[in-house]
């Protein structure tokens, strides 16, 4: 208590990054912002510069000046791994997120991880080099948060984790109405305000399946012990269940400042007038139900690709990241993101234990195969 | 761990003692008993004496022997504070709970506390011996035990506790219609089977404003911060709110084994199959709604008795208890209980900083009071 950590903040100009900056902003007698990355958003990253006057910046294009403000500039994997940094916060997306949170890992920092891929696409690698350096890795998405929080203080694993899922806006849709889904309906997420990718990866359920990945190397449980709940209102974060059948749940109205502020002030809860607190005269019923992986296979596909492990969970992620951009650029259906992703894990020839050049370059390969499946579809 | 604590049961054959030497049974390897007592049903301590062979037995008529076992009679008090002793299960209910609870305090035992007019009553004298003397009061309320578990690991205080209350089985019955409650309705509870006080406490909401009071005491916070919800699946125990928002629930299926069991192994969970799993197939949803004060007076009354403190919650307890007998011998109505109470507490002369005799005086007073009143009504 009382001393003060530098973060350095690596996807700033997210919506993750975003609320960071908001969460430390009003944390000023424990949190100093040390360095800013960002990719494209160069108005915003320059505004942030201005406000926050951090030592070490990252911007894609090192050459322009931004913010007429005195910094260094950094590579992601020197912010991630400078000596001065206490807390790495991964917010930034996709596979530019497995380098710099390596580095942290290797580095022994805290790292408050946002970057989904890091974990799903390189889990073992990067748990392993975490454990071995002393690194701490604090998710800052809700679900896990409300993991870990359930476990703090327990002695010994969860029998079971159950991962709540809203469903998104589709969950009673049928197939066919399924295949008509547009780009402005599934954008339209029922209790989340998120980016575009997450927000089509939770209709698709593909985002629950990446994160039955990152629970299988965060809390170091089997498949089998995690699984997913359908419970539309988004309050209840997901529960564990304990060997002796009780179960522990975390609760709160979708708001991810709370998070990172747990994942920012751990061990410790800092009050935060600003964080919503449930309202129970308005919450008459909270609802649950089982997920069809028949009408939502992304969920089984990460399953599968998780278990299978090796390279699959890298052609997983980069075959579905391509899948939502055709998605969004309107040239392929709703429905033919799971068709695509389930393609291109069928043809790739996996390596057992990558390396992070060979999880990469699987990812690449993915991107690839899932484009030159849909020129081939048009021709 | 490894280690056998030795367990002493008061209130063996009741509902929670029953089930307490169950969950004992099952666990050989870490809890013996050594002693057992009981009030009025000889046959049943008799089976449990020859079962469990305690060295301590303790039963209402000493002069009788039982089981043709070889045992040492002794008091609640000296069964309680025995050096021997490791755990007090404290499963008497009522008055005969103050003095037995006291002396395992003093004695710096480890108290899984059933008996909710220790607290309720006492909880002032009882928290103070019990942090003298190193002692632990554990609950093994489904209410508190839920709490408890929230709690465990966090490093401040929460900022509100949620006390969940099925409502019983009149929760939307109008005014007029809770006049005419039957006896034969008023014991079958919902969602949980338990003792006939109990049952009828529940209906009453009497019982949540008992467990508001404790929970008062077990951690030290104010009226103000504890609440309560109905809630009549009885699936979340209750929940605990921290200062940046968040909200921890712990969850089960009615089933008093589990709060045993945790107190009895704390702080590890031990596997037990004969605790069922929630099945979330099955779990369709969960409801919630505010307590009516108007139509469920006892909790007002509670909630009134804890604030002012004093003498006042003894009277509150000893008023509803005969309130209860009366009810349930059919001499009275069942909204005359909180009728009754009220009227115990609106003529009590009340002491401020009691000593355990003038909380059980207090007591006392408040039963012949409601006597009294009753008559009174039929002259």
């Amino acid at each position: 208590m009382g001393n003060i950590e530098q973060v350095a903040v690596l996807g700033s100009t997210g919506s993750i990054g975003r609320q960071t900056l908001e969460v430390i902003n009003a944390l000023p007698q424990r949190l100093r912002i040390i360095g800013l990355a960002a990719g494209g958003n160069r108005e915003l990253l320059a505004r942030q510069i201005s406000q926050f006057q951090p030592r070490f910046v990252y911007f894609r294009d090192k050459k322009s000046r931004l913010a007429n403000a005195e910094y260094t500039f950094l590579s992601l994997e020197e912010m991630a791994s400078h000596p001065e940094v206490d807390i790495v916060v991964m917010a930034t997306s996709g596979r530019w997120g497995l380098q710099p949170t390596l580095a942290a890992a290797k580095a022994g920092k805290k790292i408050a991880l946002a970057n989904k891929e890091s974990l799903v696409m390189a889990g073992g690698i990067i748990v392993t080099e975490a454990r071995r350096n002393g690194a701490k890795i604090l998710p800052i998405d809700s679900e896990h948060s409300a993991i870990w929080q359930c476990l703090e203080g327990e002695r010994q694993k969860p029998s079971r984790i159950i991962l709540t899922a809203s469903g998104g806006p589709f969950y009673h849709y049928s197939k066919a109405k399924l295949d008509k889904v547009t780009v402005e309906q599934a954008l339209k997420h029922p209790s989340w305000r998120m980016g575009r990718k997450v927000t089509i990866d939770s209709a698709t359920l593909m985002n629950k399946g990446l994160e039955v990945i990152e629970a299988h190397w965060l809390f170091d449980l089997p498949f089998d012990n995690i699984n997913v709940l359908i419970h539309p209102q988004s309050i209840i974060h997901s529960m564990v269940e304990f060997s002796d059948g009780s179960v522990k749940a975390q609760l709160g109205y979708p708001d991810m400042r709370l998070p990172i502020q747990y994942a920012l002030s751990y061990p410790e809860r800092l009050p935060n007038p600003q964080l919503p607190k449930l309202n129970w005269e308005a919450i008459k019923e909270l609802n649950f139900e089982s997920p069809d992986p028949d009408r939502f296979p992304c969920l089984r596909l990460a399953g599968e690709a998780g278990r299978r492990g090796g390279t699959y969970p890298a052609v997983l992620c980069g075959a579905d990241e391509v899948a939502v951009e055709l998605f969004l650029s309107e040239r392929i259906k709703f429905t033919d993101i799971a068709r695509l992703v389930e393609q291109a894990l069928a043809e790739h020839k996996a390596i057992s234990h990558p390396t992070l050049d060979e999880i990469l370059a699987a990812d690449s390969w993915a991107r690839e195969e899932v484009r030159r499946l849909v020129s081939g579809d048009k021709r």
